[in-house]
């Protein structure tokens, strides 16, 4: 199967967000053009956000669960068969390389411990497969660099579910500041706050297993800053600390950004774990930014707030689509 | 006149908000204890927040505006004879030097272009005055050093007007967390925004007369940062820019700040002139402290939004006085 980079990132996020509109037109084009060949996707690990594939799968014409390999001992992948996606078909292995080798399949969706992805998706795309990985696709810069060499010499798509970007509040504000509502982009403000929930996977307590809350909670809010006000990044100061949570040593739960845009301008993120648990909504997501001519914000709790406030017309709320 | 620094500082802080209960009860007080002395304030020059002064001394028994000096050539000083505080013996003078000796005020009020109050506020110690000054205090380290061992050479105090203290809102927000209601201070993030408005006056122009944004605008939330948590400051890294007012090229228009806190946690804070004429009120002006407990968070523009957030108790209002 041949796809554009373009095909493959909007379809990818449309699995990720359950939307499967684009990935079923991609694949009808693809159909039409060429043709058609069955899209099969082998699951590594079930941790993080997985229950979008599982959902999303059944949702794209000729898609289908193939096989899903434990990406620790003993890793409940069993749990999957009450999932969408589950067929008689789909196989579970014990070793994610053999499910790779044998099953060959066009995705690996890559689940595993998050300071793991960044390895299982590496053997993935040295196989020939495209990836959707959860987020971070890598924990160190090392393992950064060779996924992208490795991708470069397979020829292969790399994606990671930064899946916020689909969320109607931060599409009605890129759309905004791409239209050119608020002017340039100068001063952002981004949060996320999470709850902490009654408890955590074991391998929060170590980031070698972990990765780290600003890869984890904050990464959501570095990509969405980005995709909203349309600048890169130029340079970055970051704080963290574990404050509350001292059974999960190696967790942070709560720090702070800020950041120089490459336009000159600046944003801040800051991100807890410490959301109570009475508030209403597991998050708290924000992003504010501030242009030359008006000023675009988003909300996110158990509802969505997105104004627009320019020089020529006072607070309005965006439609959400 | 004898005052405790408690006593000064509450007094002075109650003339800037234009709310003289504390001032009035302390003179009061002082009236009762020993013999009663009239407070003669005279004041230099007429920028920034001086309203308050001219509004407020008519409130606090035995207080009066004796002098007014120009802080630089031409300054209309004249126009306060519409003010509440001026009266028929209120003087005017060319030069704030020879003000302060002729008149030998109880209380210097300094209103000069913000970076020069630093080096009136010394002149005003050196002749044992207290100063109530418009923030900040000084514009160089070296300036607050000087001022600092003046004032405890002249045994005086002296109190910069950081008036968003008695905002309803950071009161109760400040007595939400003296209270433990939202336990250990954890993660504050802050924002100043304002409206650039028609003009700016001259001396915005250049840092050697304004002074800068950091202290002219963010120094509000450094204050009520520090006021609200009960945290104390470790370390910063600041940003700052022009991007917007090219012809106030030395007046940054932007800017973000991360603190690290005394106790480990972190502040952000961001601040702008970029506030749409069309907003609604001129300042959006916010602070959010999470806690170990809860969050509390004020929104301060045309109106208040004060609420807090316990582990107990889901989102409520807080009562303001």
């Amino acid at each position: 199967m041949m796809m554009t980079r373009r095909e493959f990132v909007s379809s990818a996020a449309a699995v990720v967000s359950g939307m499967a509109t684009g990935m079923a037109h991609s694949a009808q084009q693809t159909a039409t053009a060429r043709s058609f060949k069955p899209l099969r996707v082998a699951q590594v690990g079930a941790q993080g956000h997985f229950g979008d594939i599982v959902t999303g799968i059944p949702k794209v014409e000729g898609c289908s669960l193939v096989a899903v390999a434990r990406s620790y001992p003993d890793e409940p992948v069993e749990q999957l068969k009450d999932k969408p996606a589950w067929n008689p078909d789909t196989k579970t292995f014990d070793n994610y390389r053999q499910m790779l080798d044998e099953v060959k399949p066009d995705i690996a969706a890559v689940f595993a411990p998050y300071a793991h992805n960044g390895q299982v998706s590496i053997e993935a795309v040295r196989r020939g497969c495209h990836v959707i990985s959860e987020k971070p696709l890598a924990s160190t810069l090392e393992d950064l660099d060779t996924l992208r060499a490795e991708r470069d010499r397979a020829k292969v798509r790399v994606t990671a579910m930064l899946a916020m970007r689909l969320h109607p509040g931060l599409m009605a504000a890129h759309k905004a500041v791409k239209e050119g509502s608020i002017g340039e982009p100068l001063l952002i403000s981004a949060q996320k706050s999470y709850a902490w929930g009654k408890g955590r996977p074991w391998y929060f307590k170590l980031r070698k297993n972990y990765g780290g809350s600003i890869p984890w909670v904050a990464i959501h809010a570095i990509d969405f800053i980005r995709f909203v006000s349309g600048l890169d990044f130029a340079s970055v100061t970051a704080r963290h600390a574990v404050k509350l949570h001292l059974d999960y040593p190696e967790c942070e739960d709560c720090g702070a950004l800020l950041f120089d845009m490459a336009n000159g301008g600046q944003a801040t993120l800051t991100f807890d774990y410490f959301r109570p648990s009475k508030a209403g909504s597991h998050g708290d997501d924000r992003l504010r930014v501030v242009g030359s001519k008006g000023v675009v914000e988003v909300r996110i709790t158990d509802k969505t707030f997105c104004e627009l406030i320019t020089d020529e017309q006072g607070p309005a709320k965006l439609p959400l689509s």
